[in-house]
């Protein structure tokens, strides 16, 4: 069929280890539209994320608020104040190669606007959390990718979540062909929907998950892969698998209930490294 | 008798696993109306102990100073800025499924309001600290729950503190069934008197507790367990007694004095998972 | 000699354990006047210590700035706005029974101006850093602490570093005893010269305590022990012991340029944990 | 040949044993310019490092706002607000040992303003990223050191990177004759270019440190190293050999992706320590 399951063989083969010459140029500049005033941890749970999957750099669009409380636990970013608001008008960090925005953002006319900016370049984009509206999408050279949880798919395509969750495959897939975009429709079992109607269905993750934040960590993912150079398939399919890894090696020593968002990339270290020695 | 020591097998007996097709909306979502801009660290104990049992989503009424201060630690929650003045005018957030309100506040008048508007509804409540003054309690389909140490039951019945700690079962207990709420009188062994007359005893916790912000840690555990959906008296004892067994840990290799409150939460992950698999 | 090092015995004879039915009253709310915007961390440094070695409560008067700062790291404390402007006009936080002045503070005036209503009480208060003038002592039957190095010590005396350090024991004896106060001459070899001409010598400590920020972190150890109930020359023999083997710990496994001051109180719980064992 | 490749021996032998008498003073004052409101993060790598390789003290000349974010983390270090605006007038902070500026700069004019003030003395300077411009250095009796990656070494001398990647060791080594500046020209296998013609290569690290950042952290090391005292020579090449290093044994137990900057200087104390103690 067009769905496979993706594997750990599926991740060993496809991760890459950096070039011994490679500077941070290599591993490309994210930009991510993340954090309002009011939901200000949306923004450091993704930026998180994508520096400690192996971003090269990233600067990170908020408000001074949202940027005061992120940069003390990540000093690695940088900040493009408001960004949101100087996109309309062209104003534009140079060298971007890939864009996340939704999360934590609640300002619906504002995000349209830097859309409808984003549309113009042929930059890969992830629409997530307050991004994930219903809409068009441009025919473009650059991936598109939605990841709205059943929730968020209801708004967009009109349906209910129960209807959504009784046909998350055929759902997801009809959805990624008409619109030419890359749906991650998660939740347990989280799938992955491709515009060429082929498909990747992911069996790692647990209820641990089930929190706030947990989904603004795996946009930071997407978004450092894609910047890192690596194919939009392979890309989206290596994030959902690490995050959902990521919780379940967690709960291998600690109860489920207890797992907070923040603890998720802070083990990748490890765990991509035992995965990538044979240790198991 | 109606007063029952709640016992390691009462709490693994009581426990939940995660539903594994559970989402955040599963486990609740929390308001928390707590800190002010000089005790503004009220408001991130009951925060992390809220997001660190289990709650699926917190949202924290306080101020944006406040706010600014918690969320680099606790970037999984969101806010509701001064969400304590807006409450008056009948501006609320959706889906909230337990209040818990009272850390780190001192303007009586604000508060006095805010649980006026609180009493309209039909949410489990939980009063803390600068929330817990002599009131008379209407009627109402959700559990109410004060959570005073001696000097705040002081305050509350006109006692005072030497006549409870003489009396602390029956003091707790008539008041209890005399206001149709639930009575956590805390210190070494807390006792939790329901409004049926029934009541609980907790054996765990010692002196390390004896430290500013140990109560405002146990205010959030008590939320996010009623926000999971679990049966007030079940929620409010597990709480209560996991809340004292994290102290009980930490003193096995650090000396009691040395504890901090924002340690307790910390641990809950390897010490429920010890619980539930029978590891002693 | 009335001179004594004070020994690994005298520690474990003086600490105390935490009382059964104790609560956070029993040990004592300390009020720290310290920190500045230019100079914030010294005012966290010393809050941890305090936190971290057993205080009740603590009570920081210093400016929003940098309560905004500290809050985060240290949420178990509160806040008392601009205390230092604050007490000229007698206002005043209830039930404080220790002070330390001076950590971060270098408005000379404005301290002044606090020191004078500091002397009206009879409220045991520790003069550190800022709070280190040439001055006189008035009578008073709460013990008064002054903490200087050989240079804040040069500042008091007149003195040369120099000629002070040639003599360190009678110059801190001769001071104590003439103005009756307790001198706690920092550094190697830190001297505790007592009024009644006996006095301490300590010998735990080296050079990885030779970093900005180690005396922050002493100020607050007193603050606590003497809020706790402790006997002063005993509260302040064991801050100094206990202060200085951390460091000695630490050393152990990590090179001593590399140890930073905020590290010092995190062992604490551990090492005294140690000590009153009789695991070595 | 004049190049040498600086060796594990070589480090070790120069390492210096803190004297047992030694304080703060004993270890220099560093000033960092550093940081601004959109680039906060890189003052605190840069401090961070400072500090936990050794430094006395350190001052931070930055804005408020960037205080703000690096202090909790930072506690041991303090602040001269808005540093590069008040150097023109030649306020100046006393007692300064060595200057590194650049990290997080992009007011490129009030650089070139501030670094002319800086010639006025003779206290030995680091140029890092917003201060790598074209420039000529007036002869002073302090070493000046830059630390241009290929991007900045190609912005200073109008040659390609790729020119520059070709001829590492001659291109740096002829700047550094021409100027008479030390020249760490960055990147795998970082170059150390003399005034007089000698050099050092390195031949730690590895591309984990191809991310943002790295180059901050590097910069605090140099000059914590310069106002310990250290030998120019010895400082420079040991700073760069412990920051590759730091990251060659992160990489022992984690994947190359996923680490930090801001792990980097954590791990100095038991790296050295180590390598002091001939354990392997
Ligand atoms: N029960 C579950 N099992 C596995 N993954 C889950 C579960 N609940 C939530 N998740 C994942 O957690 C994230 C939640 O995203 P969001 O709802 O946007 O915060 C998604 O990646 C989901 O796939
Ligand atoms: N001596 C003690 N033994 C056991 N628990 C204590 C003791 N002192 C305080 N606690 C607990 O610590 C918390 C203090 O709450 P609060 O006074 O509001 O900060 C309560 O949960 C108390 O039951
Ligand atoms: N070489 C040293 N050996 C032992 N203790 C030291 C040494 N240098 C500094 N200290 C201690 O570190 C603290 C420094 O205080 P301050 O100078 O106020 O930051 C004091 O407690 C000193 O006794
Ligand atoms: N591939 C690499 N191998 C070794 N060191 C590297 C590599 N990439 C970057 N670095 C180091 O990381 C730092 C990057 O500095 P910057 O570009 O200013 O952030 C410098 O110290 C470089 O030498
Ligand atoms: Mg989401
Ligand atoms: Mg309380
Ligand atoms: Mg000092
Ligand atoms: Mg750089």
């Amino acid at each position: 069929s067009q769905w496979k399951i993706w594997s750990e063989a599926d991740f060993t083969n496809t991760w890459k280890t950096r070039n011994k010459d490679a500077h941070k140029g290599t591993f490309g500049t994210g930009l991510l539209l993340a954090g309002s005033d009011e939901m200000p941890g949306s923004a450091l749970l993704a930026g998180l994320a994508s520096m400690k999957i192996g971003i090269g750099k990233l600067i990170i669009g908020t408000t001074p608020f949202v940027a005061s409380i992120i940069a003390s636990r990540l000093p690695e970013a940088t900040y493009w104040f408001n960004g949101l608001n100087k996109l309309p008008n062209g104003d534009w960090p140079v060298g971007v190669k890939g864009i996340a925005i939704g999360p934590g953002l609640t300002d619906t006319l504002l995000v349209e606007e830097a859309i409808k900016k984003i549309w113009e370049t042929n930059i890969p984009v992830i629409l997530d959390a307050g991004a994930l509206q219903k809409r068009e999408y441009p025919k473009r050279n650059a991936p598109t990718i939605i990841t709205p949880h059943p929730g968020e798919f209801s708004r967009i395509t009109g349906l209910t979540t129960a209807e959504i969750q009784k046909n998350r495959l055929k759902l997801a897939s009809d959805y990624a062909q008409e619109h030419q975009v890359i749906v991650v429709l998660k939740g347990a079992n989280t799938v992955i929907a491709f515009p060429d109607g082929s498909g990747v269905i992911n069996i790692t993750g647990n209820p641990a998950l089930a929190k706030g934040g947990s989904g603004d960590t795996l946009a930071g993912m997407i978004l450092a892969l894609l910047c890192m150079g690596e194919n939009p398939k392979i890309a989206v399919a290596n994030a959902v698998y690490l995050h959902g890894l990521c919780a379940d090696e967690l709960v291998k020593t600690r109860n489920e209930n207890t797992i907070v968002a923040s603890e998720l990339s802070n083990i990748l270290g490890e765990l991509i490294y035992t995965l990538t020695h044979n240790i198991s």
